[in-house]
């Protein structure tokens, strides 16, 4: 339990360094007889890989997923899934300066210190690689949920000051149309294009900058979280939390709901008229309990979103130390994101599918 | 694992309604040895406890913890402490009214649909009654990392949209005198005054107010946290989103650090030239990533901003539906804070406790 | 988790000391909508009470239960039930003479060397005293057991080297009846009658024996328990292996399995003809697995067999050293139990009702 | 947690099926800086694996285990460690016979009822080819043991009725040495040709049987284990009864201590004369507690021994059933072992080590 797993019942252990020879998952807990269909799981990962445009790192990877157990015949036996995902375009010479000499917002001194043993190429197991394993363990909590009917959608709202408007109506289908159809993975063409042309800039300037996604989740039925510490708001904010680089979460109507009064924040319960696939007798008239009470879910929609600091890794001199504390300057090398954003969209969306799909079980053995 | 248990290694278990006969706490895996003044255990619960000026709920609880096991001849034994508080001013009939319907915004509707069955006097295990446990919870943790030197000391820094200057660079003792020498539980003594003048107001007019609270962790080891899934400030942001009325939560450069760039926001490392109590031979020139780094510990300060949403229940009649679906009309009875933010001081600190407390034990087993 | 918490779905944490001022136990994870019979849990209790009859301890203890929460109005809500039994008969001055003395065989020189502070009074958390909590909890799990068809059955199978007969096909109804007309229980009078008399001869002579208890398990379901380390009997034998006193644990065919050829041992599967509560296909024209396969029940009976050593405290003079390592005497005090296992019955038959309630929780969440 | 996990701190989570492309292990918890010897990993699975003997089954499987991640430049970094194996010597078409039918005492049909989708070649999952998983990172746990000073010893005790005498007190080196010096892993050359015929003529007749394993660990330090569900000998129950075809474990004076009388059981501390690797300021003069008092190691040495049923499968016919209940008969095919204990010694003294890696980290954190 050295933080590697991820969930209860829907449980998740990766492992695996940037630089080594494979990064992978073991799912323990997947029910059986769950349909799998290997293409979208590579689809899942194609969005998180590096390569895919010019605002992206260069590096190529094609994080091909090897399936090593638990799928037979097309199908979940209810075993453990082993999915596995060789390293290729492994340039570790490109990170031979980085061996002794710690780099700035990077894990290099704190795991240094931590472990006093560490595999430094491109960052090890600090590295965002460790990611793909997410995406991939995603994509099986993707098909779970798909059973149930639950939708998950997240893009990039905000790439340092520019902010995306708030999203549409549109189904997840259409917005998922929208957002594949721009590099920069926004649910808004007009807004995405500025975006794309500041992380260009950006990185021309050899310099990084942060952003946001925001994610809705869509018939979401009643009654997944379980209080009090495993709140659904909680696990999923913890999940956000563990991903590289992000520094915030809210959910709902989030900090600007620290500024509102009661009386505007209470959301009037009215009863539902509509005839959904999940059952749900009432509804809410505003949302800004963001489709959580008390820790769990009221059917409406879920929606939070998630602050990203920029990379760490840019491309111009810094001061900093080496290991024994002797100053020393240093400077990107290799191929890095100059925007983390367009690529964590799959992992937002992924991490918030292991949370959906680990409550789901959990909420089946509420009643006996 | 029903969700009332909290930490691995300094894990602690609730129980208890709101109008039960008690709401306590099991901790296992508090290391033997500890002194444990009971004394300072009740004036962390005092600063929770209902009724303690005219901007909290007026109801009355003395909060007396027992002791029930775990502590012999003060000191803990390394067996499971248990700390029971007996509930006192029930006034249960003030209930009756939402026996059978839904309070805005509170999770009366949400725990009906998950459980079937429910206590539903004063909110029963949805109530916020259930952090006394995490409080006195806490205090034991505090007291654990008090003989490692680490400090943890949270304030109110927004009532509504009155905001808090920034923390002078006090002394954690400093501080806290400052802070309790104000109701409302502001280490800045003029905003205090601000703030609670506007809580009143809010109050008579029947109404609630969102806030923030800010927290400040000093002499934190560096090494504390563990990738990938339990990075300390993933494990700090689920403990604050799991207490009740949390809709955000941010470190280090938080929200603001999504617009920065690299180069601004990197922190340049140095030689720490101060001679600590804790072992660390570098610091930073700057602390966006607020003490954290790769979800370790980096011995700069760590610090962090929660978001509180206005407490659901208003002196106001509102709209809503009963378990039958049918319209009714509900007001709020009893006796109810205007502004959650001044109590929950106490409980930002506990957790923040136990999520340290628990690291710093899981840390000791990284090395053989 | 230090080891006082037991179940993953089902879980219970048990605190307390033989002397402190209460012994009790959090369940978490019961389903809602149980209705919980007082008496049943009183019931269960006063089995395992001392000073039952002249062959157990004369202290006096009612172990009267009180429910902290998570029942409401006789059903279970879902939330976390706590139950307290207050340590009443405490006669710690019976125990100023172990303080620094350690007794032969008990865990006094364990548990000062492990956490250098220890309660000493009657074992402190060491006690079987503590086992009150886990038959309180047990008998929670019994009543979710009922609801499903399940029955659990223990007896005293021998004490020393009387050994009773294989148990007769009778009801389980029966067969309490007939283990609870002796003070042994045992099933089979003759033998109880026998065993009465070895154990009171062996309590006149100052000192203790040995015994086994078998248990079998009606009713269960097929595809209860979770390969590959979570085996049925695997979670079984750490069940009753975590009991004091219990040195060895054996399922279907046992230890005498180990003798056996294949051709023999095999269980061959035939259709299963009868019409039971639970859906059966098939059964087994003999049981030598025990009921259960691969780690899973497959329907037929469940039976396994628990060994208990005799207790350690015997009204001898015996050589020990003291915590100094001086040659010390010492011999026993107090009012103790010549003979665990006819008091130990009911903790068999409670440990085995958590670990099967855990499990079928556990397989609920298989199936999507 | 669905059971493919095993242990707290020093944790594994093993995947594979016998016939699917590999099997493996993710060790999570597993300290930094530990030389790994990638030979003695190799050389522990070469003790396990098939085709070594004509009394073992003839398979041939190299079993070269690959490692994925955590291990950086010979030493181990304190990230997971990924071991893989892959699967080589498949032949599947051997199985197409049981696809349909369900071999006796075999978890064929308890799998098929529970997950309803199975892969049924070779067993699958239930398959004993997943404890090579095991043994892999019990040479990971035996490595970390070494710098403590323990040591771990088993042996085959018994095959059928032929049971070897005591272990004499020779070193574990010398054990060791006779051990491996003949084919059967019985410490008593002598005995040991008795069991090679045993078993030789046992398999011409296309028969099995059962047999004993007995396992010693010397040098453990005072103070492993966690009361009071943890106890150090649950733990290794479970471990052992977790094991393919273990029907029973015993510590200790084991079931021969229930025919004991507690003047003759009791183990008399006397002060300890002996200058140990371990701090051990007393020793019993017997040890009827098997080295566990109160579940706590007391310095002395650890023993227990675990019974093996016979191997199901058998060349000789079998009636059974096919999925839908029609009466077919079936026959073993492929390469099967005759007896499962020469094969097993590894795999119990791999558990063995997990259990006590993990409590020795566990350890660390009872004092602060």
């Amino acid at each position: 339990m050295a933080g590697n797993s991820f969930g209860q019942l829907f449980r998740i252990t990766t492992f695996g360094e940037s630089h080594g020879p494979a990064i992978g998952v073991i799912i323990d807990g997947c029910p059986s007889n769950l349909e799998i269909d290997t293409k979208f799981i590579q689809s899942e990962l194609d969005k998180r890989k590096p390569g895919q445009s010019k605002i992206t790192t260069q590096r190529k990877e094609s994080d091909s997923v090897q399936i090593l157990s638990g799928i037979f015949e097309g199908k979940t036996t209810g075993t453990p899934i082993a999915l596995n995902i060789l390293n290729e375009d492994q340039k570790s010479q490109d990170y031979s300066h980085i061996k002794d000499t710690y780099r700035p917002s990077h894990a290099d001194y704190t795991y240094d210190y931590k472990y006093s043993h560490r595999d430094y190429r491109g960052g090890g197991r600090s590295s965002a690689r460790e990611t793909v394993a997410r995406v991939a363990a995603g994509a099986i909590a993707k098909i779970l949920l798909q059973q149930i009917g639950i939708e998950i959608f997240a893009h990039v709202s905000a790439v340092g000051n520019i902010n995306a408007p708030r999203l549409e109506r549109n189904s997840v289908n259409e917005l998922l149309q929208i957002r594949e159809g721009n590099i920069v993975r926004c649910a808004d063409p007009v807004t995405a294009e500025r975006m794309i042309e500041h992380i260009d800039q950006i990185r021309k300037e050899g310099d990084t900058i942060g952003g946001k996604i925001s994610c809705v989740i869509r018939n979401c039925p009643v009654g997944l979280g379980d209080p009090v510490f495993d709140k659904l708001h909680a696990d999923l904010g913890k999940a956000m939390l563990s991903i590289n680089a992000v520094h915030g979460f809210e959910y709902g109507s989030g900090f600007s709901g620290s500024e509102m009064r009661g009386s505007e924040h209470n959301d009037i319960i009215i009863p539902n008229a509509s005839t959904d696939s999940v059952n749900k007798p009432f509804k809410t008239s505003t949302n800004f309990s963001g489709g959580i009470q008390g820790g769990i879910s009221n059917g409406m929609e879920i929606f939070f979103q998630v602050a990203f600091k920029p990379v760490a890794t840019i491309m111009q001199n810094q001061n900093t130390v080496n290991a024994e504390g002797i100053p020393a300057e240093i400077k990107g090398k290799g191929r890095h994101d100059p925007c983390v954003v367009p690529r964590a969209v799959a992992i937002v969306e992924a991490m918030a599918a292991l949370v959906l799909a680990d409550h789901y079980l959990r909420n089946k053995t509420v009643i006996l």
